[in-house]
């Protein structure tokens, strides 16, 4: 089967999405029948480009990795990036522009053109996700098209999928969890000896800070994180900017200190429950104890505990996760997606 | 839909199972248009019954809980007990007879008995999908039919499911876990300062152990399960009893005093690997470190740690499950059948 993918967004995922699917392409139409090619990339700062039999993907590579242009690998492609997503001739969009705290979002657009343009969508963008999953979900259903987002959270491990898909007839009733990369990072760094300052700095140094540092540093990543998964996951309606959040910005050497003689951690806890009828979430800075199941979730892994009615606590710990941790989302869609799995 | 439900066993499990269809019978016909009855019970110390209009589970749970024969609840059922399943008209037969280690085994007479007589498999038994996993699945695959089998491993917290399921196109590379609840859980008394004696006079009082106390304490269940995985999961062609294997009951006082002065627990850990082309496993009581992923899994809690070629490692915790865990299997495998996910 021609799975011909356009990716909008070029930036580390991305591109190492094109990595894994040039090591991976003999094996993806060997044992999945899935003879997959770019045929088009559409960039905010490397141009646009398309190409129906495919784009030179180690080309495209070196360009972009060094700062140049796209349009060299093809036709070039200009106008409103979600009109040229809507007239492209692809089978399968895969949207994973940055995120933005706002109801209004270029990747909703683009997700929204791909659907109408008869696209199935893979995301790890949470932005349009956590804002207007209903709807999402609800036009991929009507025009019989897949739209999957496991990337969007705890990148490859399975989260959105072990849940919608495995965990039949389970009622989830609370969960918590670690969800961002970066800030658990630099609190490690903290608790061995550096300073906050430090911390941030090897964190942009290692390429984990976002664009906008204050995504990870002040909580909107976790945040946002924690707001999806009650939506997704427990019908909620949330919205980031409604829930209370914390991030480890206003972090005092004082409040460690008081942690580590209480022989205490200090972690970024998201949180979602249920209050009677409605879902609720949070993101606070706590000190938790060393037996507690999210103490020992050290540097970039991630983690998340759920308490459901069948099974009484199940935790997930993703260790030391990539870039390829994420792009493997992508691919992991894309097969549920060849294997008509259109939502998780 | 109408499910009509042969039970093949009616120990512990299967009453938690008739436990939890009594409370979701609604649920299952509102949310997932599944009518389910049990229309047979087979028990090897019960007596057998059959009722076609669907049995009184109410009345078959006060009758096997009183040691009192079933046989008033329906219509006795007398010969073989494959005979039996074979003949019986059931849409679903779920085996939940007890483990044995041998390739002869009854359970595998049931699930051939079964499928020849047309019906879907759930089972939570090891012992026929550790001996015969392949013509199983092969035997269920060409009558279309289901043959599910998430209980064998870490009761309802999906295994199977999730690296079968969601985890496409990945490779596992190896595994460790702690599989066996009951020693995990005699561990921890050990530790807290209790005799092994009456760490297993415990188990025993809270119906931990199985009839035959060697599969937990001589490490046979927890190497069923290691084989199972490795099977299954990697494409393995092990058998339990070919396997090292070590159990609890050779701890001495003088090694679990040299593990806690050297800051370390004691844990039987179940493995997994690659060697060239073939696959390992094995079992062994090992002194871990207090920062290895598996050291605070405490009690009847158990847990897996998976590393993949795309995922560098993901762990699950299954933590102080109860018999509901595995009924909960056995229900999830039940609605993926109705689902039309004929296997994992």
């Amino acid at each position: 089967m021609r799975c011909r993918i356009l990716l909008v967004g070029f930036g580390n995922v991305g591109r190492e999405f094109a990595r894994l699917l040039l090591e991976r392409r003999s094996e993806l139409a060997k044992i999945h029948g899935l003879d997959a090619a770019v045929v088009g990339i559409i960039t905010g700062r490397h141009g646009s480009v398309e190409r129906a039999r495919g784009i030179d993907l180690r080309k495209a590579l070196r360009l972009a990795d060094a700062g140049a242009s796209l349009e060299s690998c093809g036709r070039g492609v200009h106008g409103r990036s979600a009109e040229c997503i809507r007239r492209a001739r692809a089978d399968v969009m895969i949207e994973i522009t940055p995120l933005r705290i706002a109801p209004r979002q270029i990747g909703v657009d683009h997700i929204v053109a791909a659907l109408s343009g008869g696209k199935h969508v893979i995301t790890a963008n949470k932005g349009p996700v956590v804002y207007h999953y209903r709807r999402l979900k609800e036009m991929a259903r009507t025009q019989g098209l897949g739209f999957r987002y496991e990337g969007t959270v705890m990148d490859g491990a399975p989260v959105f999928n072990l849940f919608q898909e495995t965990l039949r007839g389970i009622r989830i009733l609370s969960f918590e969890g670690i969800l961002n990369s970066t800030t658990n990072l630099i609190l490690s760094m903290i608790e061995a000896g550096r300073t906050y300052e430090d911390g941030v700095k090897s964190a942009r140094h290692m390429g984990l800070l976002e664009t906008d540092p204050a995504m990870d540093l002040e909580g909107w990543d976790a945040t946002v994180k924690a707001c999806l998964l009650a939506n997704v996951l427990m019908g909620g309606r949330l919205r980031p900017e409604q829930v209370p959040r914390e991030g480890i910005a206003s972090l005092t050497s004082k409040r460690i200190e008081a942690a580590r003689s209480a022989r205490k951690r200090m972690k970024l806890i998201a949180r979602g429950w249920r209050e009677g009828r409605s879902v609720k979430a949070s993101v606070s800075l706590e000190a938790v104890a060393l037996d507690h199941p999210l103490a020992s979730v050290d540097g970039t892994s991630s983690s998340l505990v759920v308490r459901t009615d069948m099974l009484r606590e199940l935790q997930i710990i993703e260790r030391q996760p990539a870039l390829r941790q994420t792009a493997y989302a992508l691919y992991s869609d894309l097969l549920a997606i060849r294997d008509g799995r259109l939502s998780p």
